[in-house]
């Protein structure tokens, strides 16, 4: 067991494989960094054996984003062999998700010495001749975790279940949301709660071992898997809690988030704010409008399918000082009259209360 | 030259290259029926030299539909021979978008035939192994107008021309939205303005001869495709009229509607709207609410990326009497306060003015 484990790792819709797992993230290993990589860390931190990082080779993971296990930044995939892994997680996601010349050699390096790959990219590795053929040739296997599922289909009429289905949303990319829908369930089951948590993106799916990317899947059929992946849970639990993509305000993503709120059926939602974002990620210069207007825009876009109220706020303070995080909650609390929680405190409760309030009374 | 032939048939944005077209419209040859088959007979209907319809066998298009061309409607393709056709439309598009074994026999008796097949389906019929050889044999070829362009990209930071980006929307799909986006730019075209008709769904591409049919493309590469082609047509317009997809209303659609609102850097919209849609197409139970309503959250949801305001109402009065058609168009206009023109009377010059003042004052 490596220091730094912590409870949060025995979640039981996490999975847990013993893998021996190292993250390709260069570049990546800050606060607020490479998304996948923090995921795993996070969630699945004790089956991480070395993390690739150039810049920051000689540290180890904590030290460099926060949490998670003390495992060993190193150079390259090859320098990582001797910590013996048996899969290596592309733990970064350039923007369009092809993969960079650059990386390639690190994943050749992977399958060469026999290890598995999984990768979130949009272009397919399992695709990739060069790549196919290295697997074979190590012996190991290539798990493009956004290759869609078949069949796809549009949403169906009626194709909704009774459940309590929580959508967890951001201002914008990068904020918090997946994080927030695992604890979610997590302090919903530990309420006695059925509750389900249902993957939507590449990190999730690796986490969960189900689920679709949904940036991946054409946009006819967007509504139609989320539609479909909300029932699969509903058959098992009396909450569902989606974890959500994009941002209604983000111009290049707003699309997806929109098919999954009414795909999923959505009739709450949390909605995830970082405090150090002002305008939306990747320089499209979208200001993050004030948050009460925000859960009215939300609010406003449900509503013709489903009524789905914001029920609590769940704010990312990362890299803010204790009492001006706690200061800010406050803040936020008031102008948009809902519960608000620092999401890393792991205080969970408001939230799950408001959500317990919303459909229980 | 076929009775019934008018001057829209010469838009110069609209293809003709004297094809002689027979369209599969099984069930479809109604007023509001087949959307594929209707603008055809609308744009292209001199060229249409046959409909197969075995419901309507024996009737002439123009009347089934209430326009267009006096082509006969025939039981089957094989019958359809007799009229020369060199080409294949499928002209019906099933949700979901796959063929019917049904109308198999009717393409594969095409393709032996020699015609060329389009087909806007979402499976794609050149991928079909059976229909792939008999095109072989037959000597002919197969358009998959849905199959989406390479590369795909997401939305790129700035990459929004300067010209003034029309977004014709919809309450609901099937309302009209095309047929106005193509009216607009005619009538923007007679009054001297540089304007330019982007396609965005397979009726749209097979009229225009380009665009990208975006409920086709991966969800996370929609708003980057409506870019792309707002680029393009800016190359050689000061106005670009996009067609709208779906509707922010329509739970299936709804995010394929909002990617390109966000993505064409929409900054006027016109919002159309069918007179009989109390409820959106498809068993959703979803209502439409009233269209000051309507009118709002599509302001709203642009707004946090770009401004555009709904400056006119397209309505569709299909079925309607004409007195009341008039009575229904100023009631709309004083309860949105928006100049309303009947779709159908071709009155695009109430719409076009609006949409001039929005960007010239």
């Amino acid at each position: 067991v490596i220091a730094g484990l912590d409870a949060r790792w025995t979640y039981p819709f996490i999975r847990h494989e013993g893998r021996r797992i190292v993250i390709l993230a260069e570049g990546g290993m800050a606060p607020m960094g490479a998304k996948t990589a923090a995921g795993l860390l996070r969630y699945r931190g004790n089956e991480v054996v070395a993390v690739v990082d150039a810049d920051r080779a000689g540290a180890v993971a904590s030290e460099c984003v926060g949490f998670g296990p003390e495992a060993p930044i190193v150079r390259t995939v090859d320098e990582a062999l001797s910590h013996r892994p048996d899969v290596l997680v592309i733990g970064i996601a350039p923007i369009g998700g092809i993969l960079p010349d650059a990386w390639r050699r690190h994943v050749l390096a992977g399958l060469r010495a026999g290890l598995d790959v999984w990768s979130g990219l949009h272009t397919f590795l399992g695709d990739d001749l060069e790549l196919a053929h290295a697997a074979r040739e190590g012996g190991c296997s290539i798990w493009d975790v956004r290759r869609p599922p078949l069949p796809q289909a549009v949403a169906r009429r009626g194709g909704w279940p009774e459940a309590h289905v929580v959508y967890v949303t951001g201002t914008d990319c990068s904020v918090g949301k997946m994080t927030t829908a695992v604890e979610l369930t997590w302090w919903l089951r530990k309420m006695g709660k059925r509750a389900a948590f249902v993957p939507t993106g590449q990190t999730g799916v690796m986490l969960a071992g189900w689920g679709v990317a949904v940036d991946r899947v054409v946009s006819d059929f967007v509504a139609g898997a989320a539609q479909a992946m909300v029932a699969d849970a509903a058959a098992a639990a009396d909450y569902v809690i989606v974890e959500g993509q994009g941002s209604l305000l983000h111009p290049a993503y707003s699309g997806v988030t929109l098919g999954l709120i009414h795909g999923s059926g959505a009739s709450a939602m949390v909605l995830c704010h970082y405090w150090a974002r002002e305008v939306v990620e990747g320089g499209y210069g979208v200001a993050i409008p004030p948050l009460d207007e925000v859960v009215s825009l939300y609010e406003a876009v449900a509503r013709p399918v489903r009524e789905a109220p914001v029920v609590a706020v769940s704010l990312n303070t990362c890299g803010l000082a204790p009492d001006r995080a706690a200061a800010l909650a406050a803040s936020v609390s008031g102008d948009t009259e809902l519960p608000v929680v620092d999401s890393l405190s792991d205080a969970m409760q408001e939230v799950g209360e408001a959500v317990i309030r919303r459909f229980e009374g």
